[in-house]
């Protein structure tokens, strides 16, 4: 079975590496011309699949804003997840989910264990540490899924925790950084990617031992820009992978002109 | 409108400070005799929602279980909410969501927006800090729900990040709760509750200054007494809400035996 990280690379290397996010905001279903509820959710996702299939290599539909329509809104998240992986792109789940014990194992089965919430990588969040992850961890080995660990983010608000420091000296987004490294020299090589913010989240942060992906939100209208990235990630041996929903996103509905936005970032 | 907190203090005043868990874990499926699929999840979960009204203040479904049966799992969430606060219960729709800016404000509209995944209070992670929660508690504020906010949990691995030292000195656990005592003191007293795990998580954590809802799991099964939790969290003016899932669960599907092991643990 080939690995997340081994299908990444490939597509990446074909297509070029950007993720494009799939965020059906309210205020761009009305740009659109879409009603705000969960058929209008559905179009504009799906809207974005049909466009970008063979432009970009990832996708990331933002699960706030398929839950945001209830579970009519979760049910065209599932339909979406598909059309993607049927189309031939990787499907990364932004979920952002963590929990402990045998809940955590809960998420793990829908968004790793092969069911209609399972794409090819979903994001989580270690508030209550890296560690308990591990059922995620297990499952994406098993089923040969990934997933993204928020480390360091872009917004303002992050740095007073991803910030503070640890007892063993680090602060906690290179706790984060420093698990997930190590997380990737037990059996699958890349299983474990990490969030690191475009824009200005590198700032003290050594990624110099992850071999894994890197989630680089924030290029394009949230300010970074794709040389930027580059620029920020020069010296790690991750695959970074940019993303860039709104950038893209204000571009539609017509699929040519979202195709063309996304080529302009490939082209940056 | 009557705030979360003041229902919460109704509620409590009446029948007892208790949170039943709805946690549909496919063990205990197995153990009620009920298939691990959609239908077996809501069977359960409306199960202990008509054994349980009037006598628990609260239940807690746990969102992972029915996410694990995709969206077929989420309508089941749905309808256990809305039949739950129609038994007269205050339902914390255990979701463990965090994100930043207009996509937390997805998250807000979806579980505190009046949608058919609000509850009364939803329990939310701070990775990207606790400012970033911001539309969840002016969602909050605006509808008369609560949220509650992880600071201490009592799993070994979240340690090391929420004891981190943040800049100005404390730990992360005590910056969420200083930040959420700040956030109480702006317009809804108790909007912003928190999560400290009921067996050790106390250690070193200051909630002299804390006069919201504390969430306290791990009540039973998982090691803690009622006795215990209430001695721990002793000298804080906060209205503490003791947790336990699999310690009255486990005594089901007969309802009578599930209202007598919650009953057990109000008078414990």
């Amino acid at each position: 079975m080939e690995s997340y990280h081994e299908r990444l690379r490939l597509a990446t290397g074909r297509l070029g590496a950007l993720c494009a996010g799939i965020d059906p905001h309210p205020g761009l279903l009305a740009q659109w011309g879409l009603p705000n509820d969960a058929a209008g959710v559905e179009r504009f996702a799906l809207t974005v699949v049909e466009a970008l299939a063979d432009t970009v290599a990832v996708v990331k539909p933002q699960s706030a804003l398929f839950e945001a329509q209830g579970s009519a809104g979760v049910a065209a998240l599932e339909r979406t997840i598909a059309a993607a992986r049927e189309a031939g792109l990787l499907v990364i789940v932004d979920a952002k989910r963590g929990d402990i014990g045998s809940t955590m194992a809960a998420y793990a089965e829908a968004y790793l264990g092969g069911g209609p919430l399972s794409g090819d990588a979903v994001t989580l969040s270690p508030y209550l540490g890296f560690g308990s992850l591990a059922p995620a961890l297990d499952a994406a080995r098993r089923t040969g899924r990934g997933v993204y660990v928020l480390a360091r983010t872009s917004n303002p608000e992050g740095a007073c925790l991803q910030s503070a420091v640890t007892a063993t000296g680090e602060t906690v987004a290179q706790s984060i950084v420093d698990a997930a490294t190590a997380a990737n020299q037990e059996g699958v090589e890349g299983v474990a990617g990490l969030v690191v913010g475009a824009t200005h989240a590198t700032t003290g942060l050594d990624l110099g031992g992850f071999a894994g992906s890197i989630l680089a939100p924030g290029v394009g209208a949230q300010g970074g820009t794709m040389a930027g990235v580059r620029a920020l990630f020069g010296d790690s041996p991750a695959l970074v992978l940019p993303s860039a929903s709104r950038e893209i996103l204000s571009a539609g509905p017509d699929p040519a002109l979202l195709r063309d936005a996304a080529r302009r970032l490939l082209g940056a």
